[in-house]
């Protein structure tokens, strides 16, 4: 057994709460190195003549594999939601057992200290975001490129829709009133949430250089505007997320000026991270090395006030939903743990989700955020999906690593993007092929997390890195990619009517040995059970479905197709991208007998 | 190489900063696996014709090894204070880089997603416990056992000093006008800082059921009674900490005893745990199995609030310095993080020690203790010195092991213990050899972190478990244990005078696998060089000092024996359980030549 490779830590993605009585338990080993692994656990207190009583052995089940490692889990609910645990694995005649005092050959109850601890689960231990979250389709918006809806508030500058790719300067005058008059769109595209990207006033098209974080950019509205926006999307049950850009800030923010102008007599000074340069010159750390975006010094108290009086104003005042929070990772823990408790405290189910592009395990232990865009996610699905450059055992690797990283009711609540105003659209990351985009999207909407769509990739707009991610979203329905659309938005119908597609229930794929250019997963709970079958290849593939469907009755919701397993094996034919939905059912008992 | 053992993750005890623009960064292989290891960084920013623009290559140190792995570590200062990195192990002719993303045989400057990320180094990384810990030397105390300054408040029913052997219901008559009539005997053994176990009203001998948080209890004294201990004790430089049970209370607290008998019409039944147990009958949670201390609801907000107020007032009113926190693991992480915010805004260098047995990463994060009671240390401390059951090499690998737990700031705070309240007398624990507990000290003394002396320890008190370990303090100084009390006067006296004894600089091994029987360390920093040697066998040993030691001048701190090195090499003797402190200096510039 290679021991050096078996892994627990009694927190974080290895032990975590998934309701408030339940434990689930994760311990790894090296791929294909164990045949059994067991939990010996106990209350830590009940011992009978010095000998700890533990309860009866738990057997793990092997959950899911990455590249190196198996990955084993078990689901334990303490008595007294306390436990001493220790893990015990087995590999043919050699067994070891593995606890926070390492590994020994016995297990010794007169010695707790070699057992890891769960001390008491509380119900803050359970972290999840709001339960809403887990049910909503979200949509990202580009206010200057998403619609205009009143050409009075268009800046001077700007161009006619449509009319050119955007520069990286260039406006074309979309705004709040544009995106109200799309709510009936939205609605019918069935989105249920919306990512604004910034729209405090600012000096450019994308506001990412806030100048003033209690008003609305006079160029997307005014604050009634922003009012009836949200009023207006709350009617329609949809809900709404800002974009809070407080790693850094515009140089004309007058505080910056201020402390620019006027050095350490500025109040404004310790705002900053002013420094001497090797020149003895004032200098100040920015994002990246944009001197039009000085950062701000999060760790000063006015500074923490200031953004925590952001933070509530547009809740309080407002009503949204969301705050997105831009280049989160630079910002300080403790802010971010400060901000966690006043938004929570202004509104319960606030959610959180924040911009890091790498792992963020740090940020998702409940007291900070709630999620992050996940761009892992979209690395592994377009890399099996649009390129074509990994084979379908390392895609599933890939997203089981991802699985790996997390607690489950983290991965549930991740903010799942196929792109973003910051990557290239997704029918180009494709080649232009629309079946694939659709691959992409049966994935995103059939698998765990919140899902969001980058406006106009629903459409078919195409487009490389900024700016050209960020044209003007195109309302003439003539111009739509008609199979992209019809495609998500029957994805989204599938969706929504089934909650084991969205959050609920369990995650397991199956084995596609026998064809590798077939990936299949099952979507289960305790009500609803779906095979989910797609042909990546280009090819026709012909497959024998690996489960006993004898008495079944199975729907492909994509096409309605029905069809009934008369044998324990059933054969289905793929064309080239093709893709089953299938829906299993029990067949009426009456039929049975 | 074992790729499955290579681990790296970019927070906790793998990276942290080690002042305002360091890190520290530590990545594991297997044993003897490695033969170099390379760091890859570079700002996350700096790109020229989109190729990433890296730093120069930084050689990682073999810091230290445990029984199935090797730790390298290196200190980096990346310009702007933020980077992204990539390792890169060799083994002969085999090299791999290692990072986020996985293993690669090549360096890609191209695809940043592979990379390991630090964002950004705030000030508040820097994990720290207060400056004056780290030179502090505490002593605990026991009230009802330490001594008695007023006959007048003993409990009726308490039984003369020292009469007998305490057995758990057992009252003394300490209290604190006997701590204040002690400070000098404190002052004169060289304490500087004091922890009592807790003094608040309380039905029992060991005070951990409070019944009123807000009241000394009347058989250790009164509110004034305590001003005037630690305006003492701060006017002799003596740090006091004071117990907080916040767990669970006594049954006897009046909020409990309410909702007790009003249940759920009692304002205070959220206060607490009640449940309905398998007989339908009211139940409610406890501390282990002990219907005394109803465990409380922190996750309650007027809990929170209470206890906030607690930890509050006697910082407030009495200008306590530190909280010991008892079964602070128990409580949720989330009641911790506002004790924390508040407790340091009332008063900026309070030390927050946990009472938490096993490993405790997660709330040594900066944002909840500064400390915990290092109870492991322990463990490997007893094994070494105290019973011998464990070789030379295996008890190095065991504080390694410890080392590799936590970031070397915490390490540096850790409340380092011999024993306590909770466990048998450290002269009991090495059988009666005195030799033993001197040994004990030595490694106390001249380790990392802030060492405590539970009272009467030092003069040669004896006892198994509790009660036995909490038996009267004995003033006759005939009746003392001479040998430990010079002894630890002694070690106290070279650990103050030498702050590299203290936790500046670093701690180094130095291999002893010519004599197993000996334990060999340096303690260095730019100003200072110890070598400590230790003879833990009962033989006579003889070694040849690894160091070329030529033309450097040697002092025994603990005898003051001076030697000077003539040739490269140096042999010393010692005798069984001696010891030699080793100051190491430059002979003078004028004597070299």
């Amino acid at each position: 057994m290679q021991i050096e490779s078996i892994y627990h830590q009694p927190y974080d993605q290895y032990a975590f709460s998934i309701d408030d009585k339940t434990y689930r338990l994760r311990v790894r080993t090296k791929k294909e190195d164990c045949s059994v692994v067991e939990l010996y656990y106990g209350d830590p207190f009940k011992f009978q003549d010095s000998v700890w009583q533990t309860e009866s052995v738990l057997s793990m089940h092997l959950a899911f594999s990455t590249e190196l490692f198996d990955y084993w889990e078990v689901d334990v609910s303490p008595p007294n939601k306390r436990m001493k645990y220790l893990f015990r694995l087995k590999n043919g005649q050699k067994s070891i057992f593995y606890g926070e005092g390492g590994f020994s050959n016995d297990f010794n109850p007169h010695d707790q200290s070699n057992c890891f601890t769960l001390a008491f689960l509380h119900k803050n231990n359970f972290i999840s975001p709001p339960e809403w979250v887990s049910k909503t389709i979200w949509y990202q918006i580009f206010p200057d490129r998403f619609a205009s809806g009143n050409n009075l508030n268009n800046p001077k500058n700007s161009i006619p829709w449509g009319s050119t790719q955007p520069t990286s300067s260039s406006y074309f005058g979309g705004d709040l009133e544009g995106i109200i008059q799309k709510i009936d769109y939205l609605k019918q595209l069935g989105i249920s949430g919306i990512y604004l990207t910034p729209i405090f006033e600012a000096n450019s098209n994308h506001k990412y250089d806030t100048i003033n974080y209690f008003k609305v950019d006079p160029a997307f509205g005014d604050e009634k505007i922003l009012k009836k926006l949200i009023d207006k999307c709350h009617e329609n049950n949809i809900y709404v997320m800002l974009d809070a850009v407080f790693n850094h800030t515009s140089a004309s923010f007058p505080p910056f000026q201020d402390a620019l102008i006027n050095g350490k007599s500025s109040a404004f000074y310790e705002w900053f991270h002013f420094f001497r340069d090797d020149n003895n010159k004032q200098s100040y750390e920015t994002f990246s090395f944009v001197n039009e975006m000085p950062k701000l010094n999060t760790e000063n108290k006015e500074v923490q006030k200031f953004l925590l009086e952001i933070g509530s104003y547009w809740i309080k005042e407002f009503d949204i939903d969301g705050w997105r929070l831009d280049v989160a990772n630079e910002i300080d823990h403790y802010f971010w743990k400060l901000f966690n408790q006043k938004m929570k405290e202004d509104k319960k189910d606030l959610f959180i989700v924040g911009e890091i592009w790498h792992h963020a395990m740090p940020w998702l232990r409940g007291d900070e955020f709630d999620s992050v865009m996940n761009y892992p996610l979209m690395k592994s699905l377009l890399a099996y999906f649009a390129y074509q450059t990994i084979p379908t055992l390392q895609f599933q690797y890939s997203i089981n690593e991802l699985i790996s990283q997390y607690p489950l009711p983290v991965i549930k609540g991740l903010f799942n993007v196929l792109g973003s105003h910051d990557t290239p659209r997704i029918l180009t990351q494709c080649n232009h092929n629309e079946k694939r985009v659709i691959l992409l999207y049966v994935f995103l909407f059939t698998f765990f997390g919140t899902p969001c769509i980058y406006y106009g990739d629903e459409i078919g707009l195409q487009g490389g890195n900024d700016p050209e991610c960020r044209s003007c979203m195109v309302w003439d329905e003539s111009k739509y990619n008609l199979t992209i659309f019809d495609s998500i938005k029957k994805l989204i119908l599938i969706r929504k009517k089934y909650s084991v597609l969205e959050n609920d229930g369990e995650f397991k794929w199956y084995d596609c040995g026998l064809n590798p250019n077939i990936l299949m997963y099952e979507r289960r709970n305790n009500q609803f059970h779906f095979l989910i079958i797609i042909n990546n290849s280009n090819d026709q593939q012909s497959i024998q479905i690996p489960i006993n469907l004898n008495g079944k009755r199975m729907t492909n919701l994509w096409n309605q197709q029905q069809f009934a397993a008369e044998s324990s094996s059933i054969a289905i034919d793929l064309s080239p991208t093709d893709f089953f939905i299938l829906h299993i059912e029990d067949t009426d008992v009456s039929q049975q007998t």
